[in-house]
């Protein structure tokens, strides 16, 4: 690849996160100066592109201490915050792509634990009392409100043939829907920008389509428009024991509706984002019932920081060579 | 499908658990008797066919009142109990294919509950403290060995691109690979039978293999020969952190060294069945570390009872029909 010195000249100065391990960008542009800012940093620096640290409180502190940057390379697929510290006249872009693999992962996993109700099964290994298997044929009859006799006992569900509602259908939605095809589950799509093929209904359709899904998965943007996006309304649409998965961020759903609707019995989730987050420490949505909580971890892979880090060089080299960046998510004005 | 009332005449008379709901027996031929077999059995009763209750300690309590039994169908893929119990002059046929969505599964969920360490967020969950998510960094450089600083701190590790060794590679084993497959594993097959295409190697190559498994799943019949297959000196060749998966039968894995091996933190564990079974209270293995047991579920999903007796039911109508049978696991002497 070529690699030509502008649009600055005699080097671009590039701010990267001193905590993330040099190596990882060792791969960057000879021409380009790396410059590592650590969260303590107390001068000012002059940089013209910035890679922030991924945890944004981290990243917080080093922002009044920048000048002159014109882009910023975040190695996280959710940037909500960088617009508001940064102003709109940097030009951001997101690691689209780098979290695919992780939390689509990540969602797979909270599904299947859940329909698996590994969470029962983990508390009767610390019992040590086999027998208490039985109680999952109880947590089925509950959780599904199917009161009909099975022989064998349920002692678990299947993810194959459900209702697989994905709300969302950016990078991560369609690995998402990779990830699912074996298990030949019937899968509706819903996106802020409809689409024809394949199908993504409007989100103006939510509410209809709740009420078909058995699982919803949430992978969409934070932004004003989808606050609440789930909220007590919407729940209401949801069938009795529908499974809410949120991968995304947890402003998305109304957080004291969900804790109704658990303690109610009314719906199950799995959530790796909660709003507020950190849950603090007595928080009730700790206590609900059919709810699996993962702390954030969805990105938190040994492969996230490589990965993170190729798809923000790759950005990079295009800005140098003055080719279209690909993931842009806030254009300067 | 011609049904004839041979080979026996008047009619062919099927005993069937009494547990069972009837109406999954509806589409079995109208010449044939079907006949309820509760386990509380006080008097003999002649029947050409019996399908035992899929539990083995009910079933067994039958069998000494069944006269005239030429063809057991079980409705389970493990049959091992079968033999010994009916002699060796009657046919016995397992439910193939029945159980392969409910147990492959149950494998993707126990390899990532696992690999995202959901035993710890579920006890982070219940403790309601977040910040303990940093005992996950910990978890994973013990479990794996691998002390390197990585930023930001691992929380979970990746299905995606490990090295698989799937050892049995029937029915549910093929079915797993198809799981598998959009995880880009690297995949290995083992099983008594080799093959060139696909690879499938010989027991013989096990030791060798192993030192390459990041995963080793268990799918295999249970016999004399797989007995304590993985026992101290194959955990020895194991790579440090290996994740043990069993969703064939206890008795192929020697429990007294995989306690060992989890005890002194060489590799990782989840296990549906286990040797003894049921596991006693006050068994070490309750308490072992890295470890997730499963009581038996793999199968027990509100789907087994239907398809494992429609699987039964085709094999009935091979039998009246005088077409070979698919599933046959002893053929009569």
């Amino acid at each position: 690849m070529e690699e030509k010195a502008s649009p600055c000249d005699p080097m671009l100065r590039v701010g990267i996160p001193a905590v993330i391990p040099a190596e990882l960008f060792a791969g960057f542009p000879k021409e380009v100066a790396l410059i590592p800012l650590s969260e303590k940093l107390d001068c000012d620096v002059d940089i013209d592109v910035w890679i922030p640290d991924p945890y944004p409180t981290r990243a917080q502190r080093v922002v009044p201490h920048l000048q002159g940057v014109k882009l910023v390379l975040s190695l996280m697929a959710g940037t909500e915050w960088i617009p508001g510290a940064m102003g709109p006249h940097v030009t951001i872009c997101n690691a689209r792509g780098a979290h695919n693999v992780s939390t689509a992962e990540w969602t797979l996993t909270a599904i299947l634990s859940s329909l698996k109700y590994i969470p029962l099964y983990l508390e009767i290994q610390r019992s040590g009392v086999w027998k208490r298997r039985f109680e999952a044929t109880a947590q089925y009859a509950n959780v599904t409100g199917d009161k009909e006799a099975h022989y064998p006992p349920i002692m678990q569900e299947e993810l194959t043939g459900k209702q697989v509602l994905l709300v969302g259908y950016g990078s991560i939605g369609k690995e998402i829907e990779r990830m699912l095809a074996p298990f030949r589950v019937h899968l509706t799509r819903v996106a802020r920008t409809p689409r024809a093929e394949p199908k993504v209904h409007a989100v103006a359709d939510l509410d209809t389509l709740l009420a078909h899904a058995e699982i919803v998965i949430l992978i969409l943007p934070s932004t004003a428009e989808s606050r609440h996006l789930i909220n007590a309304n919407r729940i209401a649409c949801m069938k009795q024991g529908t499974l809410l998965v949120n991968a995304a961020r947890g402003p998305i759903v109304d957080t004291d509706a969900l804790v109704e609707a658990l303690n109610a019995g009314r719906i199950r989730a799995a959530l790796d984002v909660t709003d507020p987050e950190p849950l603090p420490d007595g928080h009730p949505l700790w206590k609900c019932p059919n709810l699996l909580i993962t702390p954030h971890i969805g990105g938190s892979t040994p492969m996230f920081a490589p990965r993170a880090v190729k798809t923000a060089e790759a950005e990079l080299r295009r800005y140098i060579a003055g080719e279209p960046l690909q993931n842009v998510v806030q254009a300067a004005t």
